[in-house]
């Protein structure tokens, strides 16, 4: 008990208090939640592999999403981990492939390039059917950095590099933003 | 994978996007967290049931506080659910019997006394060795109800019924306490 406490207490976003009332509330939902969560946790420590293309967690190696043979070979979008992956697959507006960095560069963290999966990118942008690389890392400090250094890892590929927009996110009111996307909004303004 | 997602977000604490935080951090320390999470669950689910005494969920029954033969048999006390009977003994102040409701009377919810674990806590008040029952229902409306009611049904039974102090929590500051507490705690003032 003291155990079970333990490991779900080391899960992102639950402390000991909310640890020991998950606890609670799965052994009072034996049938219903907490056998059903021991084995689909299980299947998935079984099953769940990282990609040795691209990066991201799937059951199948290539991953799903490397498999797909209706999605667009030309572009790979490299993201810092798979959540970005996933939040960009979320909104459906991107048919090409992805690169997973597995982080960004961070003197502070001690991580160099060769802790990231850089090498298997510049292979996979060097390949004749990739035109463009969309770099897609956060707008920190590190992911900035990690874009920088990408880039010029790739000026010698032949591909075009992009990197995403930076402005208002829709639905965002200006009296909230920070100065940053604001004067970057400016900066990029378009003809209506 | 969408599966382990939406049963995590199930727990109390977690929604879904957090979920998918903690599947996708399960998944990068499979060794580490992932296996050992779903044994003890497993385990868990298999080996904890309710105690057939006071209604603690352990892996024996009677359960450990049941068992134990160094504990006060003279008197039990009433909580509504598991989580406070814990509580309470984290406190480490109460070395008796507990007896554990399984939730509290409520007209709105539909909750009445043939729902709560009441007619074995009439039974058990009613045997010799047992002098006093603590009522540690909550303080709310329903709790509060609830301790009535049950204090209704133990009157025959020739047992002390008691229940906690209401004041100042230890470590509160007046100031952010409200009325209600306030008022108890002036009602109810000692010599010092």
């Amino acid at each position: 008990m003291e155990r079970l406490i333990g490991l779900l207490a080391k899960l992102p976003g639950l402390g000991p208090r909310s640890a020991r009332r998950a606890a609670l509330y799965l052994l009072k939902r034996n049938d219903s939640l907490l056998k059903p969560l021991a084995r689909a946790l299980s299947v998935a420590a079984e099953n769940i592999r990282t990609c040795s293309v691209c990066g991201n967690l799937d059951a199948r190696d290539p991953c799903g999403v490397c498999a797909d043979p209706r999605r667009d070979d030309s572009l790979i979008c490299v993201v810092e981990d798979v959540a970005d992956m996933w939040a960009l697959e979320r909104s459906a507006a991107f048919r090409g492939r992805y690169h997973v960095l597995g982080g960004a560069l961070s003197a502070l963290d001690g991580v160099g390039p060769d802790d990231l999966n850089i090498p298997a990118l510049v292979a996979r942008a060097g390949r004749a059917e990739v035109s463009e690389v969309i770099l897609a890392t956060n707008v920190t400090v590190d992911g900035q950095t990690t874009a920088h250094y990408i880039a010029d890892r790739l000026a010698e590929c032949g591909v075009t590099v992009s990197g995403l927009a930076h402005g208002v996110p829709v639905g965002g009111e200006l009296d909230y933003l920070d100065e940053g996307t604001l004067s970057q909004a400016l900066k990029a303004r378009r003809p209506v």
